[in-house]
């Protein structure tokens, strides 16, 4: 463990002096991916219990309009507003993750850029840059924290991502370098998260509560509260607090290169577990035109680690069967859209056609799989084997990347609505919110 | 290190089931102590510029009137009121302490019980035993959590502070036992505060958010936010990831005794590293009528933890007069009152006759002084020598404990106002923010 001399000081600089027009393209592209997998789940999961809870907090202290807030027609002030975006978009936990980090950047960071841009009445631009930037930091944060951090029991989508939301807020209000070093410093105080929580809906109020202390901290900062100057690396700061790796070459690079260009996105509406077994078996189902008469078996291998995790044999509903490596499978090898969220339903279980399939599927394990791997080998009534690997951290070009978010969103929010965000997204002449509010009403009952 | 089987259900009885018959008359006694002690301190605190700030915040936002903010005409939303008031009432560090613990009990749990109680217009004993109960849990938890998450850099007036708050907050709501376990599961992932803020406008502030967060989970717990079952001692909660010691007699006879009960109230406006030294400087001068030009030599001795804290030899302005063994014990042996604010000022670092007594006081330590004792040898120009030792946690008896609070009080807001202050708190037909608005009224500009 070795501990670097400052890197507050070079968090400070990339957020208070480089200018908005050293990020290369490549970062700008894939933030705009993640951008509108961001709405898309974020409008997907206005119905969820926790986005109701949540709005219902926000309603009943009501407050100055300032920023919009998911499922709300009045605007909230931008605490409350980041609270319940960041909640709402995290409560299907269909967004993207950064599994170098091992947090979830964009549902902590973009709801308080937004929140702030929205109060400020922040250029599109603005929100973009400061967004991408907070993602960025978010990202390093958290490899920088490392996995002593991870494995003990911290989320890292709210610790990172405290510090993340708040360098996009200090970005975006335009703090000093001191005003800046004191938000980092108070978010040292505020960056919390246990994954006790996994499994209840204080999973998905993680994301909510990082966006909300990042907006406060960074206000608060504007308004003079000066806090410990390297409450991240310094003596009884952050680092020395969370079990932090103090891994300082996380930082190599910063402002030159964006680590964040390597996230990834969900493209099932299941456990991440099941997510590159799925890939395999797309890819092979696909070149091989297999239908599901055809298979005599096919066998899944994984890293040990996700048999308790997504291993559920026997599923009786819906939400059982996202974390049944048998039943996506099955339901995949069938050609139902896993990227749907209704495709895992009660009755899905019951489906004799389902089922069949579903008990031809056996699960492997072996340590020497990557835990973000998978490796799939089906056999066929005749006798053939056909075999494929998937590694979820091998990014595919981004132009099939694009295609995928795109195609996702549309499973999520309809056609229409997806080729019209899409665009919205690529040309940003208006913030985020002046749309999600459209399309919410668009699809509301 | 033990893990007990369930200390949440400990807890959670403690809240949930208890009635407010079964507290014992000694700890409603001190409650009224900490009670008159934390108005005072919040109430001197109003214009501290971290007062003035998140106040300003809290304006900024707006919101529903619910409850009383010290320094506002306009009630706030319960969550801006705790965060208003905790922040205030520890800005001039002037509050109760809890040594057991290391943690100051009343500036997290009160501002907390306080809010949610004008949100409710709950009655002043619901009041009161809602809050008497979170300082207590804030106590025990401070003790369970131990020595080794002090030592690691946690600030334990926040990190316990914050489950006290949340759960005094769950008593006056009413919450039911799996509310008040999610209550609990949520405090876990809010409640945080690094010692790197120590000397900066973060360490007021982390009393203002510890309440803020406890109000907070305990208002999204009673809207049906679920959270971790077991999130303060099981694995991967709070005491795994926050380098607790698991010490489960921290526990032993909740419910039928008071830990509270031994929290220590500031008698001296100065660093709580210099009071010992001077109740035993006092002691010595009462008794022995000693006047200062009869004196030859001071001799403090001291644990050496306190030389890099408070043993500034030449102080220039109040603030580091409050930091200096030698000034404090200059000005107390001239009979100046240390339980005021304006004692320590500029001025008095230059009045030579202070100054000559100064050079007279030397400082030694050894470290089989208790952390929060001191001894004290006055030699008098005679040749006859006093001594005398005081030590912190060992308490004086109620009286001189009510004389004490009652004098410091009267420094701090005046005569008149501690009489009426102390009959509103005994008899408590209203809560306390109703009284606070009109003293605030009366010694404003």
């Amino acid at each position: 463990m070795t501990k670097r001399t400052n890197i507050t000081d070079a968090i400070v600089e990339f957020i208070t002096e480089a200018p908005d027009t050293d990020v290369p393209d490549s970062a700008r592209d894939i933030f705009r991916l993640s951008l509108v997998d961001w709405v898309a789940v974020a409008l997907a999961a206005r119905d969820e219990p926790v986005s109701q809870i949540t709005r219902g907090t926000a309603e009943e202290d009501g407050g100055n309009e300032q920023a919009y807030a998911i499922g709300l027609n009045q605007r909230q002030p931008a605490r409350a507003a980041a609270l319940v975006n960041g909640t709402t978009s995290h409560a299907l936990d269909y967004d993207d993750t950064h599994f170098a980090s091992l947090g979830h950047p964009s549902v902590a960071v973009i709801p308080a850029a937004l929140a702030i841009a929205d109060k400020l009445g922040a250029s599109p631009k603005a929100f973009a840059d400061a967004a991408l930037r907070g993602m960025e930091l978010a990202v390093r944060i958290g490899i920088w924290l490392g996995r002593d951090h991870y494995h003990t029991g911290f989320h890292v989508t709210p610790t990172a991502g405290t510090f993340g939301a708040a360098m996009a807020s200090a970005r975006l209000l335009g703090l000093s370098a001191d005003q800046t070093r004191s938000a980092l410093g108070l978010a040292a105080s505020t960056a919390g998260g246990v994954k006790a929580q996994f499994g209840t809906m204080g999973k998905p109020f993680h994301a909510g509560i990082a966006a909300a202390n990042g907006v406060e901290v960074a206000l608060l900062a504007s308004r003079g509260l000066s806090a410990a100057q390297q409450g991240l690396e310094g003596e009884q700061g952050y680092g020395e607090t969370h079990h932090c790796r103090f891994d300082d070459f996380a930082f190599d690079g910063l402002g030159e290169t964006y680590l964040f260009e390597n996230v990834s996105h969900k493209f099932h509406a299941c456990c991440h577990g099941t997510h590159a077994a799925l890939e395999a078996l797309i890819s092979l189902r696909n070149e091989h035109w297999i239908r599901p008469a055809e298979i005599e078996e096919i066998e899944i291998t994984v890293h040990p680690q996700y048999l308790d995790i997504c291993n559920i044999t026997n599923p009786d509903t819906g939400l059982e069967a996202k974390f049944s490596y048998q039943m996506v499978a099955a339901l995949v090898m069938h050609e139902h859209d896993t990227a749907r969220m209704d495709t895992f339903n009660d009755a899905v279980c019951q489906d004799a056609k389902i089922l069949a399939l579903r008990d031809r599927v056996r699960v492997k394990t072996t340590l020497l799989m990557a835990e973000s791997a998978a490796g799939v080998r089906i056999v066929l009534k005749g006798g053939t084997v056909v075999t494929r690997g998937h590694d979820l951290i091998a990014q595919q070009e981004y132009e099939i990347r694009e295609e995928r978010v795109r195609a996702k969103v549309a499973s999520l929010l309809g056609d229409a609505t997806a080729d019209t965000l899409w665009q919205e997204v690529a040309q940003m002449t208006e913030l985020p919110s002046n749309w999600m509010q459209c399309h919410l009403a668009e699809t509301s009952d």
